[in-house]
């Protein structure tokens, strides 16, 4: 089974989500399950750190009190403490994730994908880290497995920009609206940080198919080139 | 994209079939396809190195002479050099290939799946090496960039062989009766080293659904828990 998540890492449902989606994943022990995070920005236009943490940020944005900003974001901490998270938005920094993403995608093409998205989750939603700042990204990344000077290179050049640009691009042209969004074995899809018992009943739909054997369109025709145990058999449209 | 391929590196088909798929992924440039190379033996039973060739196999399996088994493999010389390579079956070792699969799946872990699955058929089809041999496989890891040690660490211990079973049993489930299998998108199968064209037809099938609209099946229902560049909702089945 194959499990694509989009999410940023700015996104508190998506760190709840990815939780979600873990303890689901923990119910079905010795299956095969490859899940792929993909990248998402909530806002490609988000200023770096600008000083403002989120609840200012808030408070400015919708013409509240910080008080009332507060009052915006606890029903979400309460529920990140549900999945055993600890967030903290007063002094979480709203920052661009652009960067971040692109190292993601490094991360993925070395094996250290899950790692380093959940090394960058925890970043910003619980260390109150700047996940826009090289530095930071970097020394996070190295965390998480990966060459720190590699990860340098990247963030001072251009490289990963269109696997990124692909993902988001793959996300609108799916209807994604908003994250995180999951997509199970390309067929099934959860919007949202839905229950954990939602991902768990997809799976095991999903499962299911898996197990009938598939029906896929054979293009081939079955006419040989191809090898068995007991040897090797030429085209059939072709003389030996 | 994603293009599954289940072969073996002592499989003559197999790696005419991977050149003819990649001369067809040549006419997509810039198109994102994921090629993820599975563990498939032709014969799992078979035993490492006896000092046979591959001509002096087929003689004494088939009971024929050197002169006849050379007939057999001169039509798939012939078809490699169409597609720019080169076998030599004269000095081609028969062995054992699951140790150089359990080094393969690591390989796939750590993004270098497709080096390593080219270097290994080079080995087997053109080099004449034994790839049943430890020092010889570790060897030829090093060349595609594992690290040496990590490989002989794997070889000399039982890691991935869950991962080899794993990925041979789904061929099975799926009606794999021989070598190359292609599954484009889990919806197209090709079975054997089938002409280019019919790669890329089965490529152009695939790549025009992908730009519909995919249909996918909503578990969610859309009901909140989710970010965008808009703010964070919460599910709509739960007070704020």
């Amino acid at each position: 089974m194959r499990i694509e998540v989009w999410s940023d890492f700015v996104c508190p449902f998506c760190y709840i989500g990815k939780r979600r989606l873990e303890e689901a994943l923990g119910q079905f022990p010795g299956k095969n399950v490859e899940v792929v995070y993909k990248s998402f920005e909530l806002d490609p236009q988000a200023e770096r750190n600008t000083g403002q943490n989120m609840h200012e940020k808030l408070a400015a944005k919708y013409g509240r009190s910080l008080d009332e900003a507060r009052e915006m974001t606890r029903n979400m901490t309460e529920q990140a403490k549900m999945s055993g998270l600890d967030f903290h938005f007063d002094s979480m920094i709203p920052t661009n994730t652009f960067d971040a993403h692109r190292v993601a995608q490094f991360a993925t093409e070395q094996g250290l994908g899950k790692k380093v998205a959940e090394r960058f989750f925890k970043a910003v939603l619980t260390d109150s880290k700047d996940l826009g700042d090289t530095e930071t990204i970097a020394d996070l990344a190295a965390e998480a497995g990966l060459d720190r000077q590699e990860v340098i290179n990247i963030l001072n050049g251009t490289d990963y920009t269109e696997d990124v640009r692909a993902e988001e691009a793959e996300a609108q042209q799916i209807g994604v609206q908003g994250a995180p969004f999951f997509v199970i074995n390309r067929k099934y899809a959860v919007s949202g940080a839905q229950p954990t018992e939602m991902f768990v009943q997809g799976m095991e739909k999903a499962f299911a198919e898996e197990e009938k054997q598939p029906a896929f369109e054979d293009l081939s025709g079955n006419d040989g080139a191809t090898c068995t145990d007991n040897g090797c058999e030429p085209p059939d449209n072709q003389t030996k």
